[in-house]
C-alpha cells in the first residue's frame, strides 16, 4: 500500500509526557515521523506540536481514534491535514498588482504548495494578469451595500472550492459578519508595521513621525480592522532623505515578500492561533 | 594661524540657490568645506544643510555676519558648532547597566566625541561603575515631590557644565517643566519599537500581540511620554519560541546600540528637529 | 525658456574649495541645485560629488566650458547627464524569470527611470513575457564559438540603441573582449554574497559551509568572472533547517530586489567607479 | 526524589521511527520531555535531535543503558548533558576589550549559563577588568616558541577546570596541535563575514572591495585558520561614506553580539558538528 504524508497539529495545556504520548500514537499506527516541532510557551503554560509523518491510508482512522480517546482528558485541540489534498486559495485584489504577481510567480516556481482557485477584483484592471497565468478572474464591483459583493464572494468561494482567501492589497473593508464566517481563513497584508500604524495611509503616518524603519505585517483579517493575529512581519531601513512616495515604493517589496511568506507558513500548517496571537512552528 | 573645525546647520523653506549661496558665504570667509550633506524634504518644502568646514579663527565672525544678513530674507534657521569645544553629557541611570557600560566603553574607545560630565542615579547601585571609569556619580533619590530631585538635577547640570542628558534606562518620569526647560537636550531610550508600544512593559505587550520583530527607539524626551521626535531605531527578529524574558534579554542589545548610535548622531550635529520629527543628515 | 534637469558627477583628488568652486560654476550658469551629495574618501584622498540641478538649455554650454577650464588643473573627472534623455536598457536572460519580472514590473510602476530596449535570451522560453510587457524579444542561441552570439548582441545593441545591459540571471559567460567593450555598462546579479562564493553553485557551497546568512551581489561584469566592482548587496538569514533547495528559493527574493536596486542606482547616476570599487552617492 | 534537567543530543543516519524510538526510551525511564527539536538534513540524509528533559537521578543509568543498546544498530551518536553541572569557560584576550566586557556583563545578567573560570591575556592590560568582575586573570606572554605559552595554557585549563575556551579577540595563532587537542572546544570570533575575508585586516579588504555589508563570524578554531565550522554570523549594512576606521568601529558591535550568541548556543547544547559544518537546533 502507498504512503501518504499527513501533518498533525496539537495545542493543549502543558503537562507531562505529551511528546512521548503523541509520538507513540503515531508509531503504533505505523506512521513514520519525518519532521516534528514542539514548543511550550511557558508564559501561558501552553503546548504546541506539529508533526509531519508518512502513513498508509488505513492507519489514519487508528490515529484519529487514539487522538479522540485521549483528547478530553488532556484538553487536546488537534487537527490532521492530508497533504495530498491541495489547498485552494482565492486572491482578492483591487488595482495594485505587485503582491498578485509575486504570489502567482512563486506558486508557478513551486514555492507555494497550493492551487489558486480564482482572482477576485473590485476593479476589472487585473483580469488579464489572471488570464496569463490561467487563473479565472471574477470582477465583483464594490457596493455601498456590502452584502451584495459579499454574497457574490460566498458563491464564488463555493463554486471554486476555495479554502483560504488572501487579500493581496484589496482595498475594501470586509464586514464583521464575513470575517467571522471565514475566521482565520483570510490573510491580509497591512502595509505598515503593526501595531504601530493602524488604519489608512500608514506610510504618511510613518513619514510624519520620522520613523527610521518601516515594515509590513501579514495577519488574519478580523472584524477589528488591522488587529487580527500577526502571521509574519518584515522591515526595511528608511533612507533619511526618503519622501513619502519613496516610502510607498520601498514598502512594496516588503509587502509582497511578507504576504507570500505568510501564505507559505499557512499552507505548510505551521500557524497556530491561540490567546489572540499566532505561534509559528 | 591655526584652523578650527566648525559645523554649520541650516534649515529653511526650500528656494533657489541655497547651496550655492551658503557655500559662497563659507568660501568668502576662507573656509575649506570638508563635508556637506543637503536634503530637500519635498513633502514639506523644507531645506536642510549640514556643512563641516575648517576655518581660521578670525573667519568665524565674518561667517556669522553674512548668515545674519541673509537670514531674515531666506527665513534661515542656522546654528554654528565649534567642534574644538567638547560636548559634556550627563548619564541618568537607575539599576540597569547595559546601556551605561556601552556608552562608557564606546567613549573610551574614541567612538563618542564627548566628555561624560557625571552619572546621576536614583539608586546608589551603579556608583562603582562610574568610579571605575573616572566619571563622578551623584545619587539623587526619587521623591513623590518631583521638584526635589529635579532641583538637584539643575544644580548638578550647572556644577558639571552639562550640555546634554542621556537617559540610559532611567526609570523615573521627568516633569513637563523639566523636559520643556531642556527641550531637545534630553535623549531617552525606549525599549520598544515606537510608536507601536508606548508606556510600560513593551516586551510584555509585544509578546501578547505575537509580534515577529522587536525594536528599540532613541528619541528626545518630551512632556508627552514616549512621543518625542525619534532619533534612531533598530530591530531584531524574534525567535518564534521566545518567552517574555527572552524578549527582554534580546531587547538589551538593541537598546544599548540604539542609544549609543543616537548620542553619536547628536554629538556629530547631524540631528535636525522640524515639524515634529527629526531629519538626520 | 523651459528648464531641464541635469546630473553632474565629479571625481578628483581631494583639495580645498571643491564644493564652493563647483556650486559657483553652476550658479553662474543660472542653474538651480536641487540635490547635492558629496563625499571625501579619506583613505584614498579622493573627492566625489553628485549634483542634481535644473537649468535652461542655453546654460549647459557655459557649464561645460567652465568645467573644461578647471578640469586639467584640478585633475577633475566629470560627467554630465541630461535626465530628459531616457536611458535604454537591454535585459539578458536564460530560463529563470524572477529577476526579469521584477524589472519589468518595477519599471511599469515608475520605479525605474528607463526604457527596456529589448530582452535577449539564449533560450526562447521567456519570449512571451517580453510580449506581454511590449518589449521586443531576441532569441540568440548559445554557441561554442562565443563570437557568433556576441556579434549578434552588438547588432541588437546598435539596432535597439541600448545604453546599458542587465544580466538578469543570464547563464552564459561573456568574453573578456565583450565585457571590456561595454566596460561598466553591464550589470550582473551574482546569486551569492561576493566575494565569499565565487563561481558555480554558490548556494551549494554556502550550505556545505553551514553559513547562517546568504546574500546576493549586483556588480559590473568584467573579464574576471564575479570580480567586477560591487554595486549593491543584500542578505537574508538562513533558517538552520533549510535544505539546499530552500536556500535557492530564499535566494530568489534577494537576487531580484538586489538587481533592481542596482539598476536604479545606476539610472540615477549615483554610481562612481574608482580604484577598483564603487562609491554610491 | 528531586528532578534534574538533562539535555540529549542525537545524530545519526536518517531512518524510520527515530523520534518515536527516542522519546519512548525517555518515557520508559520516567523522564518528562520539556523541549524537543529535531531536523533531518535531507541533502545528506542525516538526523539531528535535541531533547531537554527532567528526570530523577536514578533514571539516568536506564536512559544510558537503552541508548547504548540501540546505538550500534542505528549508528547513533549520542551525548547526554547534566545541566546542573555548570560549564566552565576560559576567555582568551589580547588588548581589545569590547568582546570581553560583553561576555562578562551578559553572564552577570544571567544571559549566559556558565562560570568564567579565568581570563588569559598575552598582554597584562585587561587584568583589572577581570578583577572588577571577580574572574582570575592569567598573564601568559607570547613567545616565538608557541609550545611555551600553550603548555602554560594546558596547566591553567587543568587548574581552573576549564571546559571551553572563547577567543575574545585574542590576536595570537594557536598551533594545530593545540586546536586539535581541544577540538570543537575553542570558539573564535572572526571580524569578517567568512568565508569572504579570511586572514588579516578583513575590514581593509572589505573596504577596498567596496562591499556594502560587513559581518562577523563565530566559529570553532581549527588548524586551518578561519576555516572551522561556523556557529553564528551577523551583519551590518555599511554607510557608503564609511572610512576604513569607521568599518572597524561598526564591526565591534557585530563582533561582540555574535561571539556572545555563539557561546550561548554552545552552552545550551544546541550545536552539532557534522560533515564539516554545524547544525544548530
Amino acid at each position: 500500500m502507498s504512503m501518504t504524508r499527513y501533518i498533525l497539529q496539537i495545542l493543549c495545556p502543558d503537562q507531562k509526557g505529551l511528546i512521548a504520548g503523541t509520538t507513540q500514537v503515531l508509531a503504533k499506527a505505523g506512521a513514520n515521523i519525518i519532521d516534528l516541532q514542539q514548543h511550550t510557551a511557558k508564559d501561558i503554560e501552553t503546548f504546541f506540536l506539529r508533526a509531519v509523518f508518512d502513513i498508509e491510508a488505513d492507519g489514519i482512522p487508528e490515529v484519529k481514534r487514539h487522538l479522540e480517546t485521549i483528547a478530553p482528558h488532556l484538553q487536546l485541540n488537534w487537527k490532521l491535514f492530508d497533504t495530498s489534498k491541495t489547498e485552494r486559495v482565492a486572491i482578492f485584489v483591487s488595482k495594485t498588482d505587485h503582491c498578485l504577481y509575486d504570489l502567482l510567480l512563486k506558486r508557478r516556481d513551486g514555492d507555494l504548495p497550493c492551487e489558486f482557485s480564482c482572482i477576485v477584483g473590485n476593479h476589472p484592471d487585473l483580469g488579464p494578469v489572471g488570464g496569463s497565468f490561467g487563473v479565472p478572474f471574477y470582477y465583483v464591483p464594490s457596493n455601498p451595500d456590502k452584502t451584495i459583493p459579499e454574497n457574490r464572494f460566498r458563491e464564488i468561494i463555493e463554486e471554486t472550492k476555495t479554502d483560504t482567501i488572501v487579500l493581496a492589497r484589496y482595498m475594501q473593508i470586509l464586514t464583521a459578519q464575513f470575517t467571522e464566517e471565514f475566521k482565520y481563513r483570510i490573510i491580509n497584508i497591512h502595509h505598515g508595521f503593526l501595531p504601530a500604524f493602524k488604519g489608512a495611509k500608514p506610510y504618511h503616518q510613518a513619514w510624519h513621525k520620522g520613523v527610521k524603519i518601516i515594515g509590513a505585517t501579514a495577519h488574519f483579517a478580523t472584524e477589528d480592522l488591522d488587529q487580527g493575529p500577526i502571521i509574519c512581519q518584515d522591515i526595511q531601513r528608511v533612507p533619511e532623505t526618503a519622501s513619502i512616495d519613496e516610502l510607498v515604493e520601498l514598502g512594496k517589496d516588503i509587502e509582497k515578500r511578507t504576504l507570500s511568506q505568510a501564505l507559505k507558513l499557512w499552507l505548510e500548517h505551521r500557524v497556530f492561533v491561540h490567546a489572540g496571537r499566532t505561534f509559528i512552528l
